[in-house]
């Protein structure tokens, strides 16, 4: 069996039914499975969880974002979160014995067709991206809905599929492949915010750090700690013990302690895999994992 | 959903198609699936890993159970491993959402009908034991199926099911609910075994060590190093980072490096969990677990 995971963004976080529509659509398809969505209203923007089989994935994800185009109208869009389509981001990420390269080549396929077949401008992002300037995904933001229809226009903006005006109401879409993200914070036994911007500075990668480190510090008021808060981008490539263990030895020359750390959302078995071999000094992998074993038979028998 | 292990050891490691015939009354069953089975000539025995739905799980014993009864005569078995029936020793282990008073429940459904239908005495041992001497197997096994003859009418080794003697050809059939045992080895950077012995006494239950864990030193011949193999039976009471930590901590005494560690067959997603939450000074559970979401939507859709 082959899985991947899709976190599809849509701008709408208000309205429980459109939302609720746009779920329905990947439901329709066999070996396709929603195993999470929310809603923010202050965002006004939704987030859902998908796992599946590649080609019903991509179905499903082209279906949602159709019923997306149909029923959210950016002209009427407010909300803290910078966006710039109605189906926002489109991001796949391989889980079970599908590798970058495949899912590469199925934001292609899903990219081509949404904007083909729905006339939406699609932008392909991460590891998809066909130049440099549009690996990351808040530079092909920028300027939002609202700046696209100038933004669009230059040359160095052509969208890789689909017409080179924006859809009236649906905008324009970015599609790629990535690497499962890890949210991950680390709290301090410190009042002193400093600290936490200092360890952060110390291990992200803008700053000298870790290659797939981003991380800010923050002040947990009333609780009298302070936070590094962390995305981990490749936690194959930067895992998620190094991470901790780089953050306890700096915590060390501030002698702050590090009270714990949590992370944020779902997050995959391979990271808890990879933290066992650390600190256990062994090699395990999800053949070994009863529960793996079981998922195994059970999506062969859905096959059927 | 609720899913129980069992791990069935038979008496049967030579004849394939007897271990195959057995293997298929189980997979008969829905929600009843064969993880893995293996067979040892040496032994002359074989273990079946089966995950299920409760219910049904039971059932699939039984017959495979009647099954071991039919095929296999121990009055012509020979092999290494000490053994007292067709079907030797099935125990039941919680794995989700299922509770060890529920195993013990179960332990005894699936004892009275082996005893009552099939005429099998019946022991059950380990959290089903009803007297403490039959809480451990190779207590019960003592004798093993020739020594049963005799053993079976001193009143303290009354079956807790079915007759009051031997199964002329399937001997005895020990039953009982237990925790998962997990099979853990330390390598240590020495030839010297003594120290591994002597890490083994610090850390095992019987000379003041850890609870659930029993431990020995082994000559790893020709590898130049050592180990630590320890089996520890209730892996929620005594994690296996705490094993690992006291283990690093004792060699540090001789001296001697901590090479590595190694699990030995399949465990549960649970100890992954636990180790983490250790070292990331955190507190994960499977609702987390991407993979685990997964296997919640298709059990419950296997149940359709």
């Amino acid at each position: 069996m082959k899985l991947i995971e899709s976190v599809p963004n849509f701008s709408e976080g208000r309205r429980k039914e459109v939302v609720e529509k746009i779920v329905a659509e990947a439901k329709k398809y066999d070996r396709v499975w929603v195993l999470d969505w929310s809603m923010d209203a202050d965002h006004n923007r939704s987030v859902i969880t998908l796992v599946g089989e590649p080609e019903n994935l991509i179905n499903a994800l082209f279906d949602m974002t159709k019923k997306a185009a149909e029923l959210i109208d950016l002209r009427n869009h407010t909300g803290q979160h910078p966006r710039m389509g109605a189906a926002d981001v489109i991001p796949l990420v391989p889980l079970y014995n599908t590798t970058m390269e495949e899912c590469v080549e199925y934001s292609k396929i899903l990219g081509r067709r949404i904007g083909e077949e729905l006339g939406i401008p699609v932008y392909l992002y991460e590891k998809s991206a066909t130049r440099p300037e549009r690996q990351n995904l808040a530079d092909i933001r920028k300027g939002e809905f609202e700046g696209f229809f100038e933004k669009i226009k230059d040359p160095l903006w052509k969208p890789d599929f689909g017409p080179d005006r924006v859809h009236p109401t649906a905008g324009v879409t970015a599609v790629g492949a990535r690497e499962f993200l890890i949210a991950f914070n680390v709290n301090l036994g410190t009042r002193d915010v400093k600290i936490a911007e200092k360890i952060a500075r110390a291990i992200r990668f803008s700053s000298g750090g870790l290659r797939y480190v981003k991380a800010i510090g923050v002040d947990l008021k009333g609780r009298g700690v302070v936070q590094v808060s962390i995305n981990i981008t490749n936690h194959k490539k930067t895992p998620l013990y190094r991470v901790f263990e780089l953050i306890k030895m700096e915590a060390e020359r501030y002698g702050v302690p590090v009270l714990g750390s949590e992370i944020v959302g779902l997050f995959p078995l391979e990271s808890l895999l990879k933290t066992v071999s650390y600190y256990l000094r062994t090699d395990l992998n999800a053949k070994k994992v009863i529960e793996s074993n079981l998922l195994e038979i059970l999506v062969r028998e859905s096959e059927k």
